[in-house]
């Protein structure tokens, strides 16, 4: 049995980890942190791993105390930065780099996987396009997600020397969608979506399409149980679910 | 056995459209039009209905012709206007309204039964948008079918009292498509595609999706058959295939 | 504003009409009933419009004395027999037909939607096929809706002098789904799902999709809202919610 | 410039082979043979790579000859046995592995990717099922691809020691495809459909669809182009397209 902690216990997200955590047959839960509560007090002698969902002010700080505590720690609170990163990387380094961070800007197996999908798949194809589906109530065009993906084949596309996905349009560019790295990106607000993704590649006479849908937030308690089975395993900082999940592409 | 001709037999359109009157069980091709061809020699005798597909510069004397001698018209080719429109309602008139002629801007029957659900769905949703799919040779941008098709869905929607779908976007606009009216289209271009229609509408906990496919120009042939049956029944000028289907949207 | 009362307002579906009614502008919510309280206590001095989402073993007594007391009845509750409609058209007419009873198996829109476009269309494609797809925990395969638009279906088509859709299958038939009047069904069981439904409709050339998703039971409160409000304009028994949603295809 | 022969050049395949590789910029089409033409007659000397679309009677002693004079081949000729793929591992042994042949059963990039994709996602999600859609002259259901798409997602569950997808049908089997494996495959027969393939994975609150369009045979091209540039540089036998894509799940 893992024996897990959970810090911002009482959040949207540290609910549903309490929940997802007491259903595994493989894990305990033994204990549930929020605000007021100290960090410090978890020891390596009964928690293995902790999940930290916080909030950005508070996040480092926990960090770094899971790591001198030698306890393993799985984050999907937002708002790290290449700094905060490299202090994480130097506190671990402190301990000998035994103990294992993962931290995870999308704990959605299916948008993780879509992502890698889509790059290795961008290098095989003339054309390529992102469409991203999100309720109406989204300030930001296009999403994060979304931004990121187009980045990432417009990558695999450049070291593979392809050339732009070809493009006729004289007339109508505002219909073309945003333009990220050469790849379009069109956002479409539709009342009853909640988060949607879909990324198309064409060549003459084929297509390929991959789609995700993440319908509640539900969707990343798998992604958080195979976090907290997998940062035991895997010493030293690691940003990203997409390394703990064989996918290949990934060194 | 309805007896056929074909104006612009040797066309692209022209040639398909012969080999659909002759494969049909209750039609018989006989007469095959093209350059150098007269029309006046065409003799209600011999011709129950023509089909016209050749180019704008003829296919209004075509009609005239046609009508002159009795023979009902399906017409294919682009570039009417209303006043040449006008011409041939009162060209019709002339002869008593015996005659049928069907003037149809798109004979592909998913592609017109798109438009008609579009119109009938727009005002029992909160949130509608298009996505039409092209080939990335197309220039223009959003295609001619998605913003008419957009354009109906609006005034459908304005008819039914409706607010504009919702929209929180502050950030990213060019990622949001163009404005058709205020119904978002958003064009995307992939090798290997030909024309495609996406209507997207949404309500809480809810969507309905409305597709349309066009693989390649044999889709055409259901329609002008269609017509070609119907024309004979419908005395006058008739504008859109959507007339002859019964679609009880359309009065 | 129309004064409205819910009957099995504590129940799942009560629950959110409840709150569907006081949230909509134009209405009132002047009553909460459910098990313990009398529906012949309302009357038509303050209430317009009752709807019922009680259980099958009452919502016909519900019906009869909502007709006494003149109030017009929205009806979302299932278990309606033949024999059953048959009583309610009676007792309408003893009062001389001047209250509106609406009862819906069905309010989710797009999927009333969905089955009126498959009806209209299914005359005009060569072949048609529907998949259905829902959570895993549904014991009844095809779905009772699946199953129903495929019986339209087949029924327009027979209507129309249409040959069953071709199949070649010699090998393999258990892929190729259920047999419903001649329309293949196929159902999918998927874990993140809800109720969606998918109709495939196929001509040389060219595809028509038409997909109805809904996600939670949210989706059913614009249905019911178009309910009540037409229900005061439609004396009389109406069998489904097509019939207010003027969709040509209805008489 | 690669100098490239082609066998079976006036077949199906072969003419569209011998097209592609004259457009390709760094290819040149050395030969064509077909019925009649001797394929020991090719030398290395002025052909390095030799693409066999001939007929599987003929094309493993074209391999062999190939094989003896040190051509690269490419073959997507069908019929091949483990024992016949045997025999050409120990040719290519008597010449101490110094030429590549690379046999593939399907050339599409889509197709092969979706496959890829499949047997990556398939031990992250509790539910899966595949639907293959194809032209309704097909006579066998589901398609070899499905078939194999699904014997490989069950043979990756398998691995992860994942249960069977959740199924609570007791009523209505037939409706649910066939059953691969113990994964549910079904088949759609649709005029205007040429061969497609979709897989559908699903999770609490999440979906992943992985979708290929084959929409002609020129979607094969792009595939035979890799398989000839990538040969020259794989000594020994490859069975395979997946195996020169570098996709990370494969060694």
């Amino acid at each position: 049995m893992i024996k897990v902690a959970v810090l911002g216990a009482r959040g949207r997200m540290g609910t549903q980890v309490c929940d997802a955590v007491t259903a595994a047959s493989d894990m305990e839960l033994v204990a549930q942190l929020d605000q007021g509560d100290l960090v410090n007090e978890l020891s390596a002698d009964n928690v293995d791993v902790a999940v930290d969902f916080t909030i950005p002010a508070h996040t480092e700080n926990n960090v770094h105390a899971l790591i001198d505590a030698g306890i393993h720690a799985v984050v999907g609170t937002t708002g790290w930065t290449d700094a905060s990163l490299v202090r994480v990387e130097q506190r671990l380094e402190t301990v000998g780099n035994r103990t294992g961070v993962l931290i995870a800007p999308n704990f959605g197996l299916s948008a993780v996987l879509a992502m890698s999908f889509a790059r290795q798949a961008a290098r095989f194809f003339e054309s390529v396009e992102v469409i991203e589906y999100h309720h109406p109530d989204k300030v930001d065009a296009p999403s994060g997600t979304a931004r990121h993906t187009a980045a990432q084949i417009a990558a695999a596309r450049r070291d593979a020397g392809l050339a732009p996905s070809p493009d006729a349009t004289t007339d109508g560019f505002e219909a073309r969608g945003a333009d990220v790295d050469g790849v379009r990106v069109h956002a479409v607000r539709l009342r009853g979506l909640v988060a949607h993704e879909e990324i198309l590649l064409g060549n003459p006479g084929e297509q390929l399409t991959i789609r995700q849908d993440s319908f509640d937030r539900s969707s990343f308690m798998p992604g958080v149980l195979l976090a907290v089975r997998a940062v035991q395993e895997r010493p030293g900082l690691t940003v990203g679910l997409e390394h703990i999940m064989n996918l290949g592409d990934i060194s």
